[in-house]
């Protein structure tokens, strides 16, 4: 009755801070240098993680969310430890000095090595993020179906 | 040894954020509309989700939190933009615009689609929030063992 | 393709709230109780789980991280209402009131039930928390690939 598991892992990324983001790329980078299939479903916070530095926002919240959540990756700040923005700067000193790639590099490795990144429809839709406001690399803007059918046949599922 | 897995969802549902259980219950709902058995387990926070809007909480903290954190499902704000009730107001606000069902309803549509919800008994206990608070769709209130015993029978399982 | 599932439980610990880092050895014990095999892996905040009572940092953040998240597993404050340290107080009260072991008994317990602890060496660098400012009981210090393995294997795996 249920789906062959295959070599594959499915990341539900629904936060977007940085510290969440970069557990998240650490797996799927990880996951696909040792020859799993990944793919990464992002959704509403995570959304920024896909995103150009674009404005967006059309309704006075979306016009928020583009405002104080906006920018692209590199704008994601730490879960904890935020203090206004200067959390975000010593991390990413921190992680440079340890020579832990950035966000964005993390993404580009993990786009170069074949892990497929989706958008969530609804979370687009009520975040007011339209499918130009995206870097091209990503595959589709999917729901919730597309979703559950690849984390069905997937050895490894998590949400972030 | 391992159990054999079935075309089967569970979720353990710890976090009582507005966002986090609009995730939980499109996964829910999503998954039980595909012909999926669908299992949600409810826990800390997450036990909002199962309140009736009720008071509850005897020792300090019990009243404190069925005081700051009391209410129903309606209550729940988003874990990010709260604006102390604004940004859920904005939420319900913008989903509303975009025809997303509230969370009432989509637990509504989750119940009626076969979905099974239970409470997590340890958690009740420490946040002193009793059965009779809860909806009567409620399947049971449960330990952690039984939750293993579904998980594990699980194609997919998710903590959110 | 896939790894032939055992009867066993992997989970991420990325969180070092009380609550949390709470239902994490609540499932840990529960699954090795019923007699499943239990891993936890520690990274960034959840790496607090697994700290002596000791100082660690050298760089400002790091030095940072050690004062405002200092200390071992009893430190540990709840995700909501903190209320600066006066929720931990009265959650410890509350779960003692009730019976509830805390958080440095449930490590015990697990350890004794066989549950094995690793530390994310990655976010250790990041966090500035050397292998000797953890408990001895710590079974190794793994990247992510050991992880990955071990999760293919798990017939659940979470992320806390």
């Amino acid at each position: 009755m249920a789906e062959e598991k295959r070599k594959k892992l499915s990341l539900i990324v629904f936060s977007g801070d940085m510290d969440k983001l970069f557990a998240a790329f650490t797996l799927a980078t990880g996951a696909a240098a040792s020859g799993m299939e990944v793919v990464m479903f992002f959704t509403f916070w995570g959304l920024r993680a896909l995103k150009k530095k674009v404005r967006t926002g059309t309704s006075l919240l979306g016009w928020l969310i583009g405002r104080i959540y906006g920018g692209d990756i590199e704008r994601a700040g730490p879960s904890r430890f935020g203090f206004g923005g200067l959390g975000r700067w010593m991390f990413k000193k921190m992680m440079k000095a340890k020579k832990v790639p950035s966000l964005a590099e993390m993404r580009r490795t993990a786009i170069e090595l074949g892990v497929k990144l989706y958008g969530c429809t609804t979370s687009m839709g009520v975040m007011e993020i339209p499918r130009e406001a995206m870097i091209d690399e990503v595959q589709a803007c999917v729901g919730v179906a597309f979703f559950l059918e690849q984390a069905r046949e997937s050895e490894i599922t998590l949400f972030i």
